[in-house]
């Protein structure tokens, strides 16, 4: 059972897994991916995972069985997992607790080669409705306080397997950075009775030099003080608090423009390495039901999507400031990302 | 001039630094150390670095010259800019000030190939005297609100150049990390009036199971929350709050304890790429004199030293929550280099 464990001077929740333990001459050198192979992920291969938690069929097939476009399976070494009670403890100055969550892959196309750059807008959709359905289903579960969805796309990336997939981690307790973005937005709302979010947004706009893609209903922008160069910020212009509560329209209008953004970093940086990770409220349902966090959080909040392509490393400077050094204006990368030819 | 920007979101800072910058087609894609060819750290090379701020000689020379034994130079592409002024301004909801600091490098020995963790204790000790100096002087700025010591060793940790380097960096804001880690250290001590670290260090060296390595006034220990495998925490016994009022018998006892754990790490984990980093209180001398943390500081802060191995990649997951994964239990990284054969 992997542990949760508490550092008392940074505050921050650690995962001991020690089931991917390695020992010290084990660890791999360079990122690379997993020597190629038979593939888990790709159709036909379905029992090459553990029992799928859900698929999108057209063909009426029963589970794991081939002829699925987006499929769900268990990570086969979580690094939380489902059963369990969290039986939390002190020990002195630590905070203890069984690493209780979830812990899932998004397979995203049956079609091993087919990256996520390169999906139709409506395959994209697909794996969009699908974050929505899994992020509805696991906020069922009231240990659960936060779920992200992150893709990792290249070895650099964090992938080891070249086969498109995202994953997604359910975690008991509120992850630090998103209890930051909570308070952010909470104190500026308190003070002005407007989303932080939504005044960042209306400002891009206006001025435009950020700005990547706006379509209707969506806009990508290369924020301010972005910590990489190329980082793009994707929101929904008009407020929401909850991925979950995405409209039909709204995933397909989200799919056309994440698509086209996935493009243009992918022309302009030649298919760099990048993360990308849904920032979206946490689950409401958890008991205790309100935190400090919470009174104000549906009007306060806005889910985002930080896209992050991984060309600078991080170093000393880094680790022990949490400021970033960005050797690209977040202006340039805006437009290198506007004039990119598709 | 290189800019600082804010994150209303993430209330972090970044560096916009274009005099680093690279056409998008030019990021390299692997870390690696610059060609080899001719070193501007080597002895006898003095002229091919901005000239010296500091340096120890023995041999009674003037700067610039051959006989050092560690010598300080401005990065030659710093991060942050020592003229100026800071020039604070709000746009909208983003704040921004010119990019002033300090940007420096020690070199830590005039040998190309001498490796920290194989330095004598003099002359690590060297190396320690100096940024005590370093950081003595700096604190005398007002303009500076930390300096962050550090080093990164191995391309993959960072480093670009191999000759064995530290770095500096002055900031004009508390950085986040910091003002973490002191909030957190000002709670513990209101409610108990003792010191988290202290409360840390006796809890760990009464249990003994993740000490690396203690003498009478220093101790290493492998943290509880290790984020990393095999990190290390190295902080004093008796309570200290400024790494620049180290007395010369505790920096010769420091020199003594960081280069035993780095060799053990080294033995251990094959000379893997790191990054070393020193946590100490803020610059009291800034104006205002007095912000939220500095009450009482002086008994609540306690200068640390975090090394960490760079043996695990940090990808969505990470980023998205700010935890970490750690498949290592600090437990087990503790028993390998404690029985590390030297």
């Amino acid at each position: 059972m992997p542990e949760l464990r508490h550092d008392p001077i940074q505050k921050r929740w650690v995962i001991i897994a020690t089931e991917r333990g390695l020992r010290p001459d084990e660890f791999p050198r360079t990122s690379e991916l997993k020597p190629n192979g038979l593939c888990p992920f790709c159709e036909g291969n379905e029992d090459k995972t553990p029992p799928e938690i859900r698929a999108f069929r057209s063909n009426g097939r029963g589970p794991n069985q081939p002829g699925w476009q987006v499929r769900v399976v268990p990570n086969k070494f979580p690094a939380l997992r489902i059963e369990g009670e969290l039986n939390r403890r002190g020990l002195g100055v630590h905070d203890w607790m069984n690493g209780i969550g979830a812990h899932e892959v998004i397979i995203e196309t049956p079609r091993h080669d087919l990256a996520m750059a390169d999906m139709s807008a409506e395959e994209l959709g697909q794996v969009i409705l699908m974050y929505r359905e899994r992020l509805q289903d696991l906020m069922r579960d009231s240990r659960f306080k936060y779920v992200l969805i992150f893709k990792n796309h290249g070895p650099a990336a964090g992938a080891s397997l070249s086969h498109p997939h995202s994953q997604l981690i359910a975690t008991p307790v509120t992850p630090l950075t998103l209890a930051g973005e909570l308070i952010s937005a909470k104190q500026h709302y308190h003070g002005k009775e407007r989303c932080l979010f939504c005044d960042v947004i209306s400002q891009e706009l206006e001025s435009g030099e950020r700005v990547v893609l706006s379509t209707d209903r969506m806009v990508a922008i290369a924020p301010y003080a972005s910590r990489f160069p190329f980082e793009v910020f994707l929101a929904p212009r008009q407020h929401q608090h909850n991925f979950a509560e995405l409209s039909d329209d709204m995933a397909r209008e989200l799919a056309a423009t994440l698509g086209e953004v996935l493009r243009r970093i992918k022309v302009t940086l030649s298919d760099p390495p990048y993360n990308f990770l849904i920032h979206t409220s946490p689950n409401t349902r958890t008991k205790p039901k309100r935190t400090a966090y919470w009174d104000t959080i549906e009007v306060d909040y806005h889910w985002h999507i930080e896209i992050m392509p991984r060309l600078t490393g991080i170093a000393g400077f880094e680790w022990g400031t949490g400021f970033y050094i960005n050797p690209t204006a977040p202006e340039e990368a805006a437009r290198y990302l506007r004039e990119a030819e598709l």
